[in-house]
């Protein structure tokens, strides 16, 4: 027994049985009396919900984080945090990993716990395979589910996340307006952002009239040193290439040293953009340029959602964050149009 | 009423209390039936220890932490998160700021939750005047007080740490062995652990039979760019040195800028050497050597310790852990070791 059967049996939205269990005064008394006649009938005990009104609620937010360490999540679970106490929530943190059972097996931990709502960090959450995902609709059946970075449409599941497929296109596509032919794409994840970035990247390729070629487009390891001996090694296989783009800085930074290992100049003879605007992008040498997604303003959104989800609004399944690229050392796009 | 007072008025220990709760058979008849007497009689009911055996527990940890963005910290928080998930323990992640207020505040907001235990990772907490941490102590009194990086002696408050002395001592007396004369001291924090790196650094300046120099002490911004325009300065008002220890790896990075910037050659010219082995160590050029101060191997010991308490063993009041020089690029010492 949940809200949906209630929204589907009265025949209304679910923000409309929201909005009568708020006592907002939007909805028509007809209406009104359907819903409490549903919820009378199917014998619906309005926990959820109610717990926006500060009954019946811990005032809890569960946080599914794949990896808390990861200085791009640490950030979105630090702005969470903060946000979400602003607002008298505390959160229960949860770090699963990136295996599906465990990632199952903490969801059903948090929501018996009773919290509030589940925000999940990092986009790995969504499983390639819609089926796959059946333990969020599962979780949004009861609580809102709010994803930060990726995407899927369904009731009850907001979604928070920058346009990475934009933002690795706008990327790419100013190289090649510099003059880049052969532009190199390094990537470590196949989760739905990771998918967006890599679809960002051939859309430019095909729209600037150039050729897809799958030896440019290289999977590495999450890891800098490594990424660098796998560019060694595709550079010793033959691929030629005057640019980089990595869907992460830390391969990026991998780049940087294969350059200087094989006595490239940076920027004129291998331009390099990442992905993060991390700290890591300010130690390299030269520095890099990178897109900066503004984790800030996602995890910031994801909160301001999740209040207006608990007022009973109506609240948009998805909303989409712009992104910067800070150019640094590792470019020469301000040269180029001089 | 709390333990305290039991142990007090039993003229016993509180691990004797905490076994007495606890069923642990280390006790004797007498001694048990005197502790149970006490609690009679002051009405004491023993909320907190009968926690460790799951009653009346919601098995969960609060964590105060400074800011779970900061690299090192979040990392603490992760290993925190990962090593209490498998004892059952879930955590409240609340992130305090530097602010002593805001500390106090979530303390107790962490206290009212009914939290079994309180884990604080970041050496700020304990405040420089032993009086200011009255808040610590308030919280000791009805639950075990953890202190990940900082110590003080005080019941039921538990210490794992490096030893950061130690570990600065040994390096910068390390530089010295290998002709290093001018050593520049970099940090940004005069927290416990701040202050013990410091008194690292001058002892070991001192059982040299070099003169402390404060010019040689820098006082910096927590940002790679400001230390590098702080070093520039010192520099440029006739502070000499052809070493550099930094409190973080975030501050060694600011000195290869400068080295790069000031046409120096590391580590020739300059050696240097980092704190945390974070990841920002390993993209820096030349890559950085630095302490290795273990924070996974804190994080457990922190998480150990917690359960032998919850278990009502006497448990020391703190727990040193030893460190390692990663050594890297920025370094000679093997070469001069030849």
């Amino acid at each position: 027994m949940n809200i949906y059967d209630v929204s589907h049996k009265a025949g209304v939205s679910i923000a409309t049985v929201s909005r009568v269990l708020n006592g907002n005064p939007n909805v028509s008394p007809k209406t009104r009396q359907k819903v409490l006649d549903v919820m009378q009938e199917l014998g619906y005990t309005p926990n959820v919900f109610a717990r926006g009104l500060g009954l019946n609620t811990m005032k809890t937010i569960g946080i599914l984080c794949l990896d808390s360490s990861d200085p791009f999540l640490a950030n979105a679970v630090y702005y969470l945090e903060q946000n979400l106490r602003k607002y008298g929530y505390d959160i229960i943190l949860c770090c699963t990993g990136y295996d599906l059972k465990n990632k199952q097996k903490y969801l059903d931990l948090l929501l018996s716990k009773r919290v509030d709502a589940v925000i999940l960090v990092g986009s790995s959450f969504l499983e390639p395979q819609r089926k796959d995902n059946t333990y969020l609709f599962q979780a949004a059946a009861s609580v809102p589910v709010i994803i930060i970075n990726g995407y899927i449409n369904h009731p009850n599941i907001y979604c928070a996340l920058c346009d990475d497929a934009q933002a690795v296109f706008d990327a790419t596509t100013k190289l090649i307006e510099n003059g880049r032919t052969n532009i190199l794409y390094l990537y470590h994840s196949k989760s739905y952002s990771g998918q967006q970035k890599l679809s960002g990247y051939k859309e430019a390729i095909l729209s600037a009239g150039l050729k897809l070629d799958e030896n440019l487009m290289l999977l590495c390891k999450n890891d800098m040193h490594q990424t660098k001996e796998a560019i060694t090694e595709a550079a010793a296989n033959g691929v030629k290439f005057d640019a980089v783009i990595a869907a992460e800085d830390l391969l990026a930074v991998g780049a940087i040293k294969y350059a200087k290992q094989a006595g490239l100049k940076i920027p004129k003879d291998l331009a390099v953009i990442g992905y993060n605007n991390s700290l890591l992008s300010s130690c390299c040498e030269p520095e890099l340029t990178t897109i900066d997604n503004h984790i800030e303003t996602i995890s910031i959104t994801a909160v301001n959602t999740l209040m207006r989800v608990f007022s009973g609004n109506d609240v948009p399944n998805r909303t989409t964050i712009s992104n910067d690229l800070v150019e640094r050392g590792t470019t020469d796009f301000a040269k180029n149009e001089i």
